[in-house]
């Protein structure tokens, strides 16, 4: 066959199977969405429409992908989790990289609209990933708590240094030094003297970030003849802000780590 | 920091540099394209305007990312190659791939429109794609010949296959059966036989794919007083559809390879 | 200073950090040892001062590397594994795997005429390795299975063979032929009723491989002036040709896995 | 078969196969030689004998492994380099590096007596290991250039610091302050004020390092009747001192960079 001469080069191929029975996590991010979110306008410090347009674009990840059973995310940033024993293009790092990222792309420019009736989407948005293993299913929710802790953190200080920009007529240079060295409980003060906030009182899409997973609900599937209602427990699809550092969540929805 | 206690789960990211001074190829494939062109109604054997879209991508990214040098495309699949000394995101191989993957994702559900005016788009696309280095220029170009002739094998069968379909109206079975072992030469035959068709006469699109790189093009920048042009070479962005095996094309624009 | 100039060739170099997290394991293997056994005219179908021999280098290894919590051996080949939360050269995987692998070749060596007091070796020996990680415990157990079942089945035929080709004046064609198909059952009848071996009686070294661990184990460190002897607990590295397959070894010697 | 319940454990096997068409460089290192030469009494600041051992290792190696066309050794370290087109153990890194560094060790014990008849070897010697591959001949030479340097600083500093500690009685510490920010000819000033040393008279083994290549030999194969002798080319395994910086060599040699 004429191909063969050439087809060598197949051989310079890697092979980049992930460790079996380890969990594969996804974590993709905006690039450039600095830019990105000047360029589109985004409120500041959250834009609860890019966060809604994010968060469903994860849900058509769940419903395309069976194989990630949680996933969770904040600002630009989405991380995606495979389950233990996925077979998903045979666990090759780069086919379930690369699918993940484009997939979630497509979604992002495909959905914009839904979210931005009003605006026509300025630049093209793009996204990196990464692919990281977890052994054991406390480092994977040691994993969860990371994403979390780092949502608090930035949302707290954003949020201050957003309401001393945009209501105190800061610059942000200023604005900066004000909250340079200061704890959480400096900066929950700040928000409470200065602006009158109770952080915890912030909507939690902001502080705590989104979690999308498979819940398990109960349907009416039909009534029987004397009214009474027929259910049954279907999973689905959620999009939930809740907190995952703690057990709770994970005793609520042992399915999720327990497969 | 109460980051710090988590933080750990980040020393398992696997560090994927490549290697330096090789030249790494970044090929894109469409997912379930089968199934998306047949919901696009796509023509058979090649949609010239799903072509066109796949090129306009490719500019794009040539013109976003300027330390690729040369990228071919053929079908639903894209190739580009980084130039051998390109210091991309540190040459980390995770980084190149997603984005890659995801820009142009995002430039052809952004296109779509332009190329295909009367169609809405019918289900998400998405592309899978893979990393490859090759450590000397021979390599590299028997890279681009591999893929040219698998494009010109496809092109051919596929020519002769949707030819029996659609004009003779055998099954998809049936084609299949007559073109069982031909070779080359058969397939002309019959092309001209049954159908009065000099395969080499077929756009050159379709038989040797595409390749979009930067050029060397002269441009008048100004006249003198005297109404001469006064002209420069400019490096642009092009379309060709050139042969990319022989040594030809390669004399012609030793830029790509010398960098 | 005059190296920089040169020094770039080190970011060639590669990391290799295994997964964090999980057991590492380090088999080793005789390269060419069908040749060195007859060479250095090994005993068939074992050799139990070479099995010896291996054992003692085995030690050596648990004595000189405490990450090193249990190995188990057969034939020429030896596997060690490395306690999942070691930091052993920081668990990049070329150091391991190459210090591992000299290390046991200098004792193989070394302790040669300690167990052949009467031969001179003859050729130059020399061991291949590789490194594999598991995840879970239960993975971990599943690897110790898997070569001592090998180690089993090796055995039996091997047992099988030699007394056909030793005692019956087979030639190793025929004997090749007699055994071709044959089910443990069968061979255990062959061995008894042609030969008189029961094969449950053979040594353990041979059925069962070598484990070499630290064992606790009672010492008497001083008597009291009455006479009574104190004893503490000490951990000392022992040989032992137990079955790793079932719970109850891992049972006797919970730290092991539990570290 | 019996087996096959944990053979699963086969898959967390990784694939290793290193990029076809680069040098494969091996590197070895002694592990604690800095202790093992002082409990075996390496006269300092280099001992002849350990090097040749070295060397007369190195030279196994060659004559061991064909694929191994030139190697480079100074101090307790050596670097071997398999030709670019080695299918040796089809490129699997791990079986390289693990064959590698332990047949280097098993030589290094069994020619110990060879090198040092009135000594025996105390403590167990040992090597680390490490693959890096280079694409292009450039690269190769600045490896090999890289060492050169290296050893020539190194045994620059060496040679002044124990003349001053064994020759002026200076404690390493005095040592060390005295050659803090010396330069390359303040460093010969000093050996040759205070010690009437040329530098550049000293044995080239110590200052240039150790090549072991195999070389074109002229040798007499018979003489002819008229007692002229017939000579013929041969490839012969030679140790040699020389400069692989500077081009002359690798002209002088063209067969080991063209294969």
């Amino acid at each position: 066959m004429a191909n063969s001469k050439y087809e060598y080069v197949k051989s310079f191929e890697v092979v980049d199977k992930l460790m079996p029975n380890t969990w594969i996590v996804v974590r993709i991010d905006g690039r450039n969405f600095h830019r990105f979110s000047a360029e589109n306008e985004f409120e500041k410090p959250n834009d609860v429409q890019a966060l809604n347009l994010m968060n469903s674009c994860a849900v058509a990840m769940l419903e395309e992908f069976p194989d990630i059973i949680f996933s969770y995310g904040v600002s630009d940033e989405y991380s995606f989790v495979f389950k233990r024993t996925s077979q998903f293009y045979e666990r090759r790092s780069s086919k379930i990289l690369s699918i993940t990222v484009s997939f979630f792309t497509a979604n992002y420019v495909m959905k914009w609209k839904e979210f931005f009736p009003q605006k026509d989407m300025r630049l093209v948005p793009s996204f990196d990933g990464r692919v990281v293993c977890y052994p054991s299913n406390e480092n994977l929710r040691h994993y969860w708590a990371w994403r979390q802790v780092d949502c608090h953190i930035n949302n707290q200080y954003n949020t201050c240094f957003w309401m001393l920009v945009l209501n105190k007529g800061k610059t942000k240079k200023e604005a900066q030094d004000i909250l340079k060295g200061t704890q959480t409980q400096d900066k929950n003060e700040l928000l409470f003297q200065q602006f009158g906030i109770n952080y915890s009182n912030l909507p939690a899409i902001f502080r705590k970030g989104s979690c999308v997973f498979k819940d398990k609900v109960e349907e009416i599937v039909k009534h029987t003849e004397s009214g009474d209602p027929v259910k049954r427990l279907r999973k689905k699809v959620v999009v939930s802000h809740c907190d995952v550092i703690e057990d709770r969540f994970w005793k609520d929805h042992p399915w999720i780590l327990d497969e």
